[in-house]
């Protein structure tokens, strides 16, 4: 183990994120106990999940045991909602008088659900934030600029109080429209910024193309954090941004029913890490269940918020496709590296054609070849019995001469690395939609069979 | 004194609250001494100011000794700042890494002042709001809807980090718009609200025109914390919003460079009070710069913020003018009472025809008629040597059949309230500007004479 006085230059909390694995294992343990009883002593939609699976809080013993007490999916949480006590209903552990913050899911695959916290939760969001934003280089001395809605989503909410924690000078960039953030991150000389890749992407172009502004040359950002989509961990987009604004770019993965759990470091290992030390998570096998130990191979991620008390997360199926990673993290941290982060959902990695296909590999493949537009947008429809998928592309102006050599180069590399065939539209440039906070470039209008 | 158990009900500092006013201000004293040593110590910008005063910070020793010290005016600030440590330049009394909150001015009098706050300041900010809406009645049972846009202005952000420390669950309103707020307003049933009061009424507005909600009868919003604007203290504007939303409406007022300083209680006694705990605040003859000690007399606030470290505010000369009440509060509390709250500004009571004229006086008016709408604006000009005042009015569509009556009552209160002749101008209803925030309503084009 490193000497503590360098670790706490590089880590928020040298201990833990240090401790050997089977010492942060547990320390789940001990903590997954407790979640548990507090849970099924608290909330009558935990008691009944755990008494119609026969299972008591003390029937978990040792770690293997965890994987006995039942899964929780969202849909689950929204059918006990909206009830008493108002609005949350049945999972709700604490008195309603007890909670201080309200926020919702986006509401992107439905009905939104309702995330209350208590003040002791707000300070573990803000915790979560402090490990992820630390290990990314965030320092007392960064200016840091949020471009961010702060309205009832949680997204950025728990990094700007992590920020302040950590003791940066934060810039709320609220209401402000994205010429006026470029303008205020100019004149302040801010340092760092966090937001979704989509809009990291937008305002380079706004900069550039409205302003005649290039923030890798004419701004100070030397570090974003993403968060709310997948690019960051995509290496072409990735690249893109980090080009664009001359950063460093890092992912960073969360949920508001799980918090923020996931993080990439500056060691950039390509993948991120689990904050072993505020959950605990599994990786299990999409169709037999099995939890999988070993590298190269996907499963789901089933996770549990450790000290997260007003509506507890436990167990619950994210939905996220990941491996874990073959080496250790550079870094030194133990926390366990999640091999080029999450890597698809389980909900949305449909089968096209009768071929698994990731709307991220489509990302993948579009922002990594140069002339083509930040926008996508990929449709998915019948054609008979027969599945069709559309691509929209955009070119950029200047590489119009290229078009033919993109098109082809486009239609070699998704064919090799998604195994489909698409009919490709080009479309005028700026003409596809675009996105303030999370895209929406995957549609499919195949209908439920 | 209360007994200390009853008290602890009411006010947030049952103590400091209810100190008699000679401990009140010795305790002002003692403050005031370490905070004008901390700046005489630590800012060139200070220590100059108090040299060219010939003034030592031993110098001070009784309460009397307080007007001594130099005042300070926001355009001493604006000359300061944009240099090292950048941006705040030499009123900084911390180093820059100290510095955790980017705040600036709006802007509406001149260039914006940065406005620079340390963890600790920020933590005396929501310790200012904390007093404030316990006083107004929030407990941690409410459920505080705030439709702000958290930006670069302060505004609502010490109201946000002070319902949390109450206890009260929080609704962050960010980029939402007025329809979408209302909404939710309705589907999370919030009991409380912080908005300027342009935006109170106009949130009315929409809920009753567009949404056909009426915000008394189907919302459950009970008390409303207006800030920014003087109309939560004019009897007529409060009233309409009261009865829009079927709320209580308390005043709240501060400034970026001070910070929340003064309250309505839910006494509603017709004035604020100064937090007598955290600010220093002397009424000052305009003219002849004299103390003015009793009730029914006009000076204009100077103040200190007695805890605030990053940037102090010592003797800010705010150009707030007010009257001490004559008769103390009947809530108890012994922080003295403003009568009114603030009953205009020194830079904008401007003289008219040879007369002074507050726009808060006009809109004292307007609003006290029935049949008019919220909207008005005036603009003063130059009809060759002499000066000439146009209101803009509207009249509410189903008050059309009184328009002649209704310009009647208008010119008789005008002429009685502020001794003044105008053109009055009707237009359309709905055509004058709309604002979100700080409404600009008064437009004086004769240029500096």
């Amino acid at each position: 183990m490193k000497n503590l006085n360098d670790a706490k230059q590089i880590y928020w909390n040298p201990l833990v994120e240090t401790l050997p694995l089977e010492k942060l294992k547990a320390l789940q343990l001990k903590k997954f106990k407790r979640i548990l009883k507090w849970a099924y002593e608290r909330s009558r939609f935990h008691r009944r999940l755990y008494d119609e699976a026969g299972l008591k809080p003390e029937d978990i013993k040792v770690y293997e045991d965890v994987t006995k007490v039942p899964k929780v999916e969202k849909s689950m949480m929204r059918d006990i909602q909206r009830k008493d006590p108002f609005p949350y209903g049945d999972a709700l552990c604490v008195p309603l008088e007890e909670v201080t913050e309200f926020r919702q899911t986006s509401g992107t695959t439905g009905t939104p659900v309702y995330q209350p916290d208590t003040w002791q939760d707000w300070e573990w969001w803000s915790e979560a934030w402090a490990y992820l934003l630390y290990a990314q280089g965030y320092r007392k001395t960064d200016r840091v600029f949020i471009p961010f809605g702060y309205n009832i989503f949680v997204a950025f909410w728990a990094g700007h109080y992590a920020a302040e924690k950590i003791g940066c000078e934060v810039i709320p960039g609220g209401v402000l429209d994205t010429e006026a953030r470029i303008l205020k991150i100019q004149e302040l000389r801010a340092t760092a910024m966090m937001a979704t890749p989509t809009y990291v992407l937008g305002m380079a172009d706004t900069a550039k193309k409205k302003l005649g502004i290039d923030p890798s040359k004419d701004l100070t950002i030397r570090k974003i954090t993403c968060a709310g989509e997948p690019g960051a961990s995509i290496p072409s987009t990735k690249k893109r941004m980090e080009e664009a604004w001359g950063a460093k770019v890092y992912d960073h993965v969360g949920a508001t029913e799980i918090g923020a759990w996931g993080f990439e470091c500056t060691a950039q290992p390509g993948g991120i890490h689990i904050n072993e030390a505020l959950f605990l998570t599994q990786l299990e096998d999409v169709e037999t269940g099995e939890i999988i130990e070993e590298p190269g191979r996907t499963g789901k991620i089933v996770i549990t918020a450790l000290d997260r008390i007003a509506q507890p997360c436990i167990r619950f199926d994210s939905k996220d496709l990941a491996q874990w990673a073959e080496e250790p993290c550079p870094c030194g941290r133990t926390f366990r590296l999640l091999k080029g982060g999450v890597i698809g959902r389980a909900d949305d990695i449909t089968k096209v054609k009768g071929v698994l296909l990731s709307p991220s590999a489509i990302e993948e493949v579009v922002h990594g070849i140069k002339g083509l537009g930040n926008e996508f947008e990929v449709i998915v429809t019948k054609k008979g019995d027969l599945d069709d998928i559309t691509l929209k592309i955009e070119i950029l102006p200047e590489a119009e001469g290229n078009r033919e050599s993109i098109l082809t180069q486009l239609r070699d590399q998704l064919r090799l690395k998604t195994n489909l065939g698409y009919n490709i539209e080009v479309h005028p440039y700026n003409s596809l939609p675009r996105y303030e906070v999370k895209a929406k470039r995957f549609k499919d209008l195949r209908g439920k069979p």
